[in-house]
């Protein structure tokens, strides 16, 4: 059975998350059961990260195992006429080696992070953005983000659900950029912990805002418990860019 | 009664366009409803360009003559709570003069159209951008597009029903970038005519997809007949972006 690479795009608002969850409807389904309509097979689909509910995907990447021995653009093409109507799209679909796997292949991960910084609500980017109303400093925030840069133990801003075998993660690098209302973070690593991202941004609130400095968010790192760093960012903001392997 | 000029962003998808229409769902009707909420008042709402159906704002720009003497902030506020659920947003409110008119005050009006130029579609911009499958070349069309700057009479680009008193139109800019799959127009020009900008664009296919040189764009202009031109984009990949006073 030849397996195939795909690079997907999703809109996470209204599905469950990536991954199965019992009478609730997840991306994984959706393309499992594309794959269902194609080649009448009953395939499993393994993803690079697998997003929450309500995050978003730019290049997400999955493998599957098909039954069927079509050129990748045919799987491409069928694929993404199956998924009609649902918010997933195929962008490429590629035919990989077989000890290609989706998610321990991976090498790098990176996502960005929205945050609409204005008094008025979100029209255009309702479910896919973060809504912050107090003014936010992009530059305190870069500041206090430069801590968390390099190999840590991220335990402060693992979520307690987190089933990774150790809380230590490289943080390759984070930037903050703010463009009129829009304030984006990018965020790369090999690989995060459950909620990290949203973890960070949530602490880097704090920072931005005022409230904390490069020393608290010091603190808050080497304190290693969740409950000495912020609030967990809302999964609406949440984009996974790009996997490299 | 004390004018307010409203600057507004909204998500154009599910609604009718900008002005009333009996029995359908406009953004008019949504804001006059929410300033009866407010005021117990049957006001009218003038916007400075009546979008159409699915067309989107980043900065629309409304009057209005409210019974209330308010704070304009509080008026802002108060709109975007009776606004709600609906994708409309009050980003501004400023008392205004009592000759300001938003339509007939704006000395300039900039918008953007949006094109997503790649095979797969689209997932998270199904509502936001014009799918266009075969490849375009941006520069190309840029080139044509330069035909049509400047003072012209634009009858083969206005919607056959558009009342405007004469086919002569300053278009002052027009810039297309390609950035990935994105290519984005941005147009500006004192004032269009109904469909101007979606007409332009569904043309300037014509050149980015190696159809048409800026010889064929500018017959078309010439011509002044719609049939000489090419089809209309679809509302969904429009925006108002900035009305100027």
């Amino acid at each position: 059975m030849p397996r195939y690479k795909l690079t997907l795009e999703y809109d996470g608002t209204g599905f469950c998350g990536w991954q199965r969850q019992e009478g609730q409807f997840s991306i994984q389904q959706c393309l499992e059961q594309a794959i269902y309509a194609f080649c009448r097979q009953e395939a499993i689909v393994y993803a690079a990260g697998r997003t929450d509910a309500g995050v978003h995907a730019l290049g997400q990447v999955a493998h599957v195992d098909l039954t069927k021995d079509e050129e990748a653009y045919t799987v491409m093409q069928a694929l993404n006429a199956h998924l009609r109507p649902h918010a997933i799209s195929v962008l490429q679909a590629e035919k990989s080696s077989d000890d290609f796997h989706a998610r321990f292949s991976a090498s790098k991960r990176e996502y960005i992070y929205k945050i609409i910084n204005r008094r008025a609500p979100l029209a255009l980017d309702c479910n896919r953005a973060w809504h912050v109303v107090e003014p936010l400093d992009a530059e305190a925030m870069q500041e206090a983000a430069k801590v968390l840069i390099g190999k840590h133990d991220f335990t402060s801003f693992r979520a307690t659900e987190c089933q990774a075998k150790s809380p230590v993660k490289t943080l390759e690098s984070i930037e903050i950029m703010r463009r009129g209302d829009e304030i984006r973070f990018s965020l790369r690593a090999p690989s995060f912990l459950h909620h990290m991202v949203r973890n960070i941004v949530g602490t880097l609130r704090l920072a931005g805002n005022g409230k904390w400095n490069a020393g608290d968010m010091r603190h808050a790192l080497e304190t290693r418990n969740r409950s000495a760093a912020g609030e967990t960012a809302p999964p609406q903001g949440l984009y996974l860019v790009k996997v490299m392997y």
